[in-house]
């Protein structure tokens, strides 16, 4: 056995306890790994500041070496947000459906955990915590394998939430990181069907897009966004200004910020100058078609065909002028990533349209692409954002870290 | 593009439009396709008797034979199968959710189609036929990619359905056919990720490992199924032998039936007796091992490692005896395919334990596995057993094709 599949096999055996213990068990060590993140603070700060000096070292950039960074405030964030996973509904055990057959035989559709969840992520160490705290409040053992550069922030969380859950006496092994950083290691995961039920990558395109592409374990696709805000020609301009201003410029990085935004042709002379005005305020660079050049003027770099499929994650706009309803949405999914799609309108049977044609995880009208969030869908937390059809779509929250088993009831019922 | 891309296309334009037909318009599809059957049933019979004609050539085997072969009556079954989805209840547009978050945002999540659902399967030419229905009536294209035995009949069923589609005025893109019966058109199917939203593989386990390892498509797993039935030394015996031969002998060749039967010692002298006179009126024969061999005699086949593992889906039944219940719920969870499992017994205790700790999509307490099936479970047909946590675990209905969508409405809702 390598050390990878003795892992696997440790957090199968993990997870089938975990599996029967009750809210209040992982409850107790959700608030004992809280407790413990803020008790060792100091530990975690030396272990992340060796990561930031090899990182510095290495000529990382300053908004990676932001990501890896940890804080007194930032400990203390995520020992907090463990304690709100520890607040929210245990989703495990609640019956589905039940139903009693003609033949007597009670037929129960429980919700139970996934079992062994492995995570491939990035820099940011704050993930190991989030993904630790939601597999195990769902019943779940899980495997980090967390980016090489906070390698050592990640050990030494994982050691503090392994010793804070062995203290309150579940299996450690309910948390485990991958202590291999190579590619190999990653590789090796993805093909551990033997204990591993999902896999989960959360970080940029690259990473997800090799996960999906090799992996034989099934995988949950998250968070790439090519979002579009569409505004129609019965809209209400000045709403519509409002949501496109918030889409693009409150948080350009992530992933349900808008990357396009398209304009019936009918308003695209009124509206195209007083949103430019207002992104203008965040030096948004705009890259248009040929109407909206016509329009704006020079100011508008013309876009290039990428353009229309591109997550730019900064101030950078691409804008289109369309012809109509049916325009947009077959653009929104030609070039879509299936995450976000909004439409701004005053006219209902539009608005429906968009809605019910739009083939996208989560579809808005008149309001900004932004909500899209486990949080503010109202989810608690969340693991991710999925953007495949199969399993979970959209924010996905604990319920989407479980899966359902037949539990059936019989008196010696034969067929 | 190559043949099946342009076929993918097409089938995700007719996902699109299929998507937002209403329940009327795809009962009358589905009727129309079941008037069609039955009205072409020569035109089918001719291509089949082609296909058995090449098979007879080709050295296949009668049982196989059998399993190609259609007769106006397995025709007129599979007519009345595609009324019987007609008449079951329209799994979209439904809301599974619906909440007015504090901001006014009014956010449902919906049930919509998965989109575009690959098929590939062997011999059975009956499974073309109820694969369309299904995912037909989910609002789903499908394309279909059958065994190359089955060409012609696939052929010609293909081709009467995608007529009766068109016309009822639905695009008869809605379901299609992989004319190429190459391992070469599987293996591009499997990694159709710009058009497929979930590949299903139907058939042997050979086929369901190969489809699992290679593809890039999501895929869901069926049908794989070394299922176990535990008797406990607090079980009624008689009701044991009773469900140990339906559960073996109904209909040995199902995914659903018992490949390995586990006694308790406490009860293993009375009961293996009792079974094995049971099971003698199907000369079922029986791999034993040391324990079952002591208590029987020389007419267990001494069982060899490879037997605990083995789906036989034949007259043969592995048995084993063991100490306890924590080695009964380790061996099944050890050599089961998280199928179905059950236990006899009159011990609520380990009964509960059973259901708890077995981990598989169907656990039973003292009724045989062999109900684990869509129409017994009370979900109208089924389009294949689940083996995998994600997605869908278990027998697999119309819902069971869909996915959701988060449709938000507001009135200018910002973040």
């Amino acid at each position: 056995m390598t050390p990878l599949e003795e892992q696997g096999k440790a957090a199968k055996l993990a997870a089938r306890s975990l599996a029967c213990a009750g809210t209040g068990a992982k409850n107790a060590a959700l608030n004992a790994i809280a407790q413990a993140l803020r008790n060792h603070t100091g530990e975690i700060l030396t272990a992340n500041s060796r990561d930031l000096a090899a990182a510095a070292e290495g000529g990382m950039s300053e908004s990676m070496q932001d990501r890896l960074r940890l804080t007194p405030e930032r400990i203390a964030a995520m020992a907090e947000g463990v304690e709100q996973v520890a607040a929210l509904p245990d989703p495990v055990g609640a019956a589905v459906s039940e139903t009693v057959r003609p033949n007597g035989l009670r037929i129960s559709r429980r919700r139970v955990p996934l079992g062994v969840i492995g995570m491939i992520y990035e820099a940011r160490p704050n993930v190991t915590v989030d993904a630790a705290a939601l597999c195990l409040k769902a019943g779940n053992a899980v495997i980090l394998r967390g980016g090489r550069e906070a390698f050592r922030s990640n050990q030494a969380l994982t050691e503090i939430m392994r010793r804070a859950i062995a203290a309150t006496g579940l299996d450690e092994n309910a948390v485990s990181l991958v202590q291999d950083t190579s590619r190999d290691s990653a590789r090796e995961l993805m093909h551990l069907t033997a204990y591993l039920d999902v896999l989960i990558p959360r970080g940029g395109r690259g990473l997800i897009r090799a996960v999906a592409a090799s992996a034989t374990v099934p995988v949950i696709r998250t968070g790439e966004g090519v979002c579009h805000t569409y505004v129609d020609d019965s809209a209400d301009l000045a709403m519509a200004c409002d949501i496109a201003y918030n889409a693009k410029c409150s948080r350009p990085s992530v992933c349900n910020a808008m990357e396009c935004l398209l304009v019936h042709r009918g308003v695209a002379g009124r509206f195209l100058p007083m949103v430019k005005a207002r992104l203008d305020e965040k030096a948004v660079e705009l890259r248009g078609d040929e109407r909206v050049q016509e329009i704006l003027g020079s100011c508008v770099v013309p876009a290039a065909e990428e353009d229309w499929d591109t997550e730019y994650g900064d101030y950078i706009l691409a804008v289109k002028v369309v012809d109509s309803l049916d325009e947009a949405i077959d653009f929104c999914n030609a070039h879509g990533t299936g995450h976000s799609e909004a439409i701004v309108t005053d006219s209902y049977a539009r608005a429906q349209r968009f809605l019910n044609e739009v083939d996208a995880a989560a579809v808005y009208v008149n309001a900004s692409t932004r909500f899209t969030d486990g949080g503010e869908f109202g989810l608690g937390a969340e693991i991710g954002i999925s953007t495949q059809k199969l399993h979970a779509r959209g924010p996905m929250g604990l319920g989407e870290l479980t899966s359902t088993k037949f539990v059936v009831c019989g008196n010696g019922q034969v067929r």
